[in-house]
């Protein structure tokens, strides 16, 4: 369940540029700010499983949208081998230099 | 001119995957395989008009994609660190590992 959000959370990082602002709108309440359906159907003044429809959907679009570009999965694979790298160089205090340039690249 | 070309051929390499089957079709043919508008128009049997504005509306649309998710913008900026790291490290004998992983990260 966290595990599902956690995906969701990244995959909207991601791609949110690519959403419409209701679809933007209706994530960041639901996912980020913790909104629940109903308090977010009041404020936009339709229906609960209107917001609900609306957020599935979108939530296939992300997954659509990653099976295509991998952004989060490069970025994962990504990740490990800059930890790995920080790991090597961690242990060669003539080294900081190359860390700081491995924090930009993060 | 020969820089654009450069750069369409980036994008669609970042974003093909995004596009209809036809709009790769014209893209690969115009941009990779170097066919001729009048060329596509005659294996596709559509007129030579359609497949100039099918290419500029998919050239558009790269640079929405790019202008939304900057995937190339950031590419470039992450190819500047490894070719940092790796001069860095080809100063250093020790660091042949290092050089290994960084292979990895291109």
């Amino acid at each position: 369940m966290l595990e599902k959000t956690t995906r969701v959370n990244f995959l909207f990082d991601f791609y949110q540029s690519l959403l419409t602002p209701k679809q933007r709108n209706y994530m960041e309440m639901y996912y980020l700010e913790d909104y629940s359906l109903g308090e977010i159907s009041e404020s936009f003044d339709v229906s609960r499983q209107a917001v609900y429809d609306n957020i599935r959907r979108t939530e296939a679009m992300l997954e659509d949208y990653e099976t295509k570009l991998q952004l989060y999965k490069k970025f994962i694979a990504r990740q490990q081998i800059v930890d790995q790298l920080t790991t090597v160089l961690e242990d060669h205090e003539e080294a900081l230099d190359l860390l700081s340039i491995l924090k930009e690249l993060e």
